[in-house]
């Protein structure tokens, strides 16, 4: 009998990846994946790009290179980080990961021990979950409401446990719920780290696409002791196929991440990280990000318009300023794991919320994502979704 | 105080990532590095499969895929297992990792827990080492000779030791020693395993590059009850760049490895797998693969004729019949560790051998990369390194 370590025994595979394969027949109007809509990926700038490196450095690309990244995309992305979140780094900052699932890996590993404690928003991002359970953690949810993580909570929960070794959230259109933390609760909880020194993973994939409203300063912009960690990624600003994410931390802990990343993957791939810069020196990433906050935006009104018409009023649901996401509630006698079945029934789906939960509970709640699907296929989707729900309410 | 994890002690910079730091000078001749030759990659082929990729699926290729890969590349390497190393498989039991390295890392996750034990050969490949340190588990290094592992000596371990959890073994063309297994080794391999019903961690991404002698079965061909994972990779037979290695394994193994790879990294790069596909489909990878072998063939004649007419008769030195490396074994008070400064002044660079003991020892011992200079340069580098070493005999 072969015996396997203790860490599987917690791993199941992700719900969404499994949902995912049942919602790829054609008939089916899915709001359950978080993919970034394909018609707005520039390919044929791509194609061009690529060529460029191969004339200019193929034998470069194809090779190995450094675990840190390739120079010139860590200088684009410490001069964007600037611009975009006003945070003060340099390319010997970054580390280039296989996205940011990657990072959110490297996270858990570098600071978690069995047992020890993570804090997150309640409810926080499945695949961060399930990345951090390799290290068989404890999860304490953090309460949350429209204004993010409920700062007077996390401190009693701090000043209580000895063993919280990091802290993950998402302060931007937060995945699944698409909240974001007012200004307010930034400073508040920087105050509140800095008093009990506990890391922070800041994870901001979205952070970029605000549709409307004033952008809120970074956490990492706040930092003044080297304790957060900032996950950027690609996968949402321009196309998640390449997998390039990157970490931005202080010394002393992006040296640890560096030692992680030669130890499970040595570096990002060469080709992906050389295009990746070769387009950004080409053409014009903000004019790009433009272009999907656009169609993102008007994809998130209709689809809050539709429900607002559709849906009936027992069921609440957020209004996110940004992002891909937003979080639906359901009355509390409903379990949207199993009206999930009687909507593939009416083809269409959404992600069940129960998995967003580490300790479970709160299945009356489900992710709705926006950015992948027609305008047409968002207002027959939700109507299909609006008759299922009718029909499940008592 | 920021407190890590406790596996962070044991994760130090890898010393070949470090040393090939210092070896980028271009005046230096590096024997240190694992580096495929660049100047045989397909650069101008690989462009042509990325431009016939953005135009016949560039949505498809920039966007998210499957954990298991793209389905193509699967096919493709089903075959190819099939046909050069008799391995009955299918799409089913591969699944993509981000290279070879991401397979190690997933290895130890998937068997490992705090103080169980990994059998390897001893020396063994330090980046496996450093990948499996991460699950803070005891090493127990079996004796080999130049058939390989010695069987008796494995089983006396396995008839003691009841938390071996896996046994990490490169059969062919082993990094660093360059020694084979024979084939009486692998059957009385396979026997001792199918006893004890041992996973075993089959590394094999040099086995396609035999410049003489007959091909010698995999040890997965001869397994039948489903014990053994198969890691191969397009990183030597291709190229590193693109970051493509694979997992080959029975259903109940590769559930786990799948569960592993969807919490650690989503999947492998789209866009790397569609054009590596392409590239198979469109040029002839077994021509690919002959004229690396040719190349590598003359450099190993090369280095070893050298070494013979200018190393002492004091150091001895494996002469491997195919992959990059070979082994070369100082008198026992030389510290290659130190030495390896000496010729750093002298500009020629090793890997000094110490590392690939994970119970330390064995400083007498260094590797030796013959793939990635010219046959100058070796010729050149082997002299600078035995005036060294004639300097530093007593």
């Amino acid at each position: 009998m072969i015996r396997f370590a203790s860490r599987m025994d917690q791993l199941k595979g992700s719900e969404i990846r499994e949902l995912l394969k049942l919602t790829a027949k054609p008939e089916i109007i899915s709001f359950a994946g978080g993919l970034p809509a394909p018609e707005l990926f520039p390919v044929k700038e791509m194609e061009e790009a690529a060529k460029a490196v191969m004339e200019e450095a193929g034998q470069a690309a194809m090779q190995y290179s450094s675990t840190e990244g390739f120079l010139r995309l860590r200088e684009q992305i410490a001069e964007r980080m600037n611009a975009k979140y006003n945070i003060k780094t340099d390319p010997d900052h970054i580390l280039m990961t296989s996205g940011s699932q990657q990072g959110l890996d490297y996270s858990g590993r570098v600071f978690l021990d069995k047992d020890d404690i993570v804090l997150l928003e309640s409810p926080s991002y499945l695949g961060a979950i399930n990345a951090f359970k390799t290290n068989e953690p404890r999860f304490i949810e953090v309460p949350t409401d429209e204004g993010g993580m409920i700062m007077e909570e996390l401190e009693k929960i701090l000043a209580k446990e000895d063993r919280v070794k990091m802290i993950y959230v998402i302060p931007d259109f937060q995945n699944p719920t698409g909240r974001t933390w007012s200004l307010d609760r930034r400073h508040k909880f920087m105050e509140i780290i800095n008093k009990y020194e506990v890391p922070v993973i800041e994870d901001n994939p979205y952070g970029e696409l605000r549709f409307e409203g004033e952008y809120l300063p970074a956490l990492k912009s706040l930092d003044t002791k080297g304790l957060v960690v900032f996950l950027g990624t690609f996968s949402k600003i321009l196309a998640p196929g390449y997998r390039l994410g990157w970490v931005c931390a202080d010394d002393e802990i992006l040296d640890k991440y560096n030692c992680m990343a030669q130890a499970a993957a040595l570096q990002a791939s060469t080709i992906s990280q050389m295009e990746t810069a070769k387009w950004i020196d080409m053409f014009d990433l903000d004019a790009h990000v433009e272009k999907i906050k656009k169609v993102y935006g008007k994809r998130r009104t209709l689809m809050i318009e539709t429900m607002k018409a559709e849906f009936p009023p027992e069921v609440t649901y957020t209004e996110p300023d940004g992002g891909l996401f937003l979080w639906v509630v359901l009355p509390e006698y409903i379990d949207a794991a199993e009206m999930a079945l009687d909507c593939l029934k009416e083809n269409v789906a959404y992600v069940p919320g129960g998995s967003f939960f580490p300790n479970g509970g709160n299945k009356n709640t489900f992710r709705m994502n926006y950015s992948c699907m027609t305008e047409e296929k968002i207002v027959e989707g939700v109507k299909r979704l609006a008759k299922v729900i009718k029909a499940t309410i008592k």
